[in-house]
């Protein structure tokens, strides 16, 4: 059976490649009297640590996504207009990503922090419930997937994205609290994800 | 018969991905010192909603052309000079989406809402008719199609772009008079492709 | 045989994708305060005209270079580092098109319109150069070329650009003498491309 | 064996395509009312070199790491967690290459001049370590290589980068004493690396 989706992983690919490059374009020069020589310039840098923190945390989030949807395609083999809008809607989510972190690299230090870290946290419970939503009416018709993919491959991945909702649901109520353990959740989620995406990918090749 | 488009679609994936992304760009950040707390960001934030109504609603469009666009090439083998420029045209007018969008976002609540309006509406009529353009020019010589593709997929696909034509100078008329219409109008149109385009895929599958 | 140059032209296509796309960020907006209703933003829009002819001229400018070199890949199957500099030169210089056009754009109705035409239009005499070092380059060792392509085929595309090149340089001299012949000469020479790359193709095909 | 590395490669492309297209951004436009004929655009244009060197020197560094990254991908056939966060770690260095870039361009003319050239050198011995692990992380384990390659071909890729990394740290050193210096040690290493890669590729594939 042919892969139909390559088109669609093409696309994907661009957006999500445009979307974790214009972040640089957050990252804002001084104003130019301000600057008189290099001390001035590292203090400048210094005091821009929350913009470098969200440009880091934003880029790499934006590319784990990326591989998580690498591994959703490579076992979707055609299509329906449901996976079409599912994944019309995580790109639309992945594009907007930016402006929260900018809202984020301004206003992290200062009273907004809450506000800010709450729909920076929210943007990631929209695109985790988005996964979610792809993953569903992909599997729920076994004809769209690889053929020969397993149940427990399925169930597999299902739960990836299943386990991640209710986590980043806590981080979202921890902005309203205590911002920086929202962060820290969310880092914390990118890592477990980042080193347990090799085990699922392993599993499922061997239970093929 | 080999597929010679595959660089055509690679390159107009690439305009609409960049085009759909750069949206991003128009949500603008609040002047640093008018945010004091969380409250006043969420005054700033509810007082922008044309501009996120404006990204949603050009994101969504931008995308269904784009699947649409994969459609028609689907059905599209082989490639001439006038196929080549009608779909330059479609490039033309989806890179420039974002500028009536931008106008949208700062004038829709204001005098100048007519006209902005108009605008918006009339950028998606001249789409239309690029999209209509496209298929004709492809359609009037059959060695460029799909081999075996069938007389009545062929008018399908030109009716369904043929019907949204009227339907947008409706809106643009609209435009001029109670523009909240135009913008349901075009809404609307979207809500419909995006459920018709599954029923006329199915459609010319089953014709083969 | 098969064809290596597969990943450049999907670099070049996004470069040009790119290029072609970024150019609507030069359509700003009206100052928020000078637009009161519909017809303050339509003497607005009038007094841009520039601005909009030099996006149109450019984005198809673009466009039809992408088609140009769309064209002589066709022809390449091999690469080698002076392929992959003469192609990087070409990029470089399509990225830069948008500095010369929103020179034009702000600069044409005015003192500085020579200087700011005749950049513009130096920018496709270098671009006209970079094709025909390409060519050069590559159809200088038949190997790197599609296996079959006879004398003719290389002689007629090399002749194409290199005729381009004298005519770009009157371009060029007329830009300090009347600006708007040099525009028009690179819009009469885009409308030739654009109708003569057809029928070259077609006499490529037929010397097979 | 088939290349499982392809839609790495075509994110990467993008990723390429994009951090070196959007470098043109920070070619800006003078004040509108600094220019009131060509001879003032001149001698902004003059005044500007710095900032035409760096958009220079950024696009062939960025183009150069392109060709490279091809280089080592085309050895690449299988991947794993640890290349997909080593390609990662490339991509987010190369997107933020067009930061420093700008500092450059605003303030090597100035006091500030070591501090900028010491952050311009220091992305690119930090873009250098990334190509390093990343062949380290992919050659250690050779059924993730091309079928057939050899020792010393892997070798050989190995040591091309590993050489380079002393030579961007003595860049980084000078850049506090002499900055130029720096900058001049970075275009030779360029010079250096488009010359010698045609023949590392050439004696890569005489050893087959």
């Amino acid at each position: 059976m042919e892969k139909e989706t390559v088109r669609i992983e093409g696309f994907s690919d661009a957006v999500f490649a445009i979307a974790v490059t214009l972040l640089v374009l957050d990252l804002h020069l001084p104003e130019e009297h301000l600057i008189k020589n290099g001390n001035d310039l590292f203090i400048f840098m210094k005091s821009q640590w929350p913009v470098f923190l969200a440009f880091i945390l934003s880029f790499f989030s934006i590319f784990i996504m990326w591989v998580n949807h690498h591994k959703i395609f490579k076992q979707i083999y055609s299509r329906n207009s449901a996976i079409m809008f599912a994944n019309g809607l995580i790109l639309f989510l992945v594009s907007a990503v930016s402006y929260p972190t900018a809202l984020l690299a301004r206003y992290f230090n200062g009273e907004a922090s809450s506000m800010v870290v709450a729909m920076y946290t929210g943007i990631f419970v929209l695109i985790n419930f988005a996964y979610n939503l792809l993953w569903f009416l992909a599997s729920r018709n076994k004809k769209l997937l690889r053929p020969g993919i397993t149940d427990a491959a399925i169930k597999k991945i299902r739960n990836n994205y299943l386990y991640g909702f209710p986590i980043y649901l806590i981080a979202l109520i921890f902005s309203f609290w205590i911002p920086a353990v929202s962060l820290m959740i969310i880092l914390g989620l990118w890592i477990f994800w980042a080193l347990s995406s090799g085990k699922i990918e392993m599993s499922i090749n061997e239970s093929e």
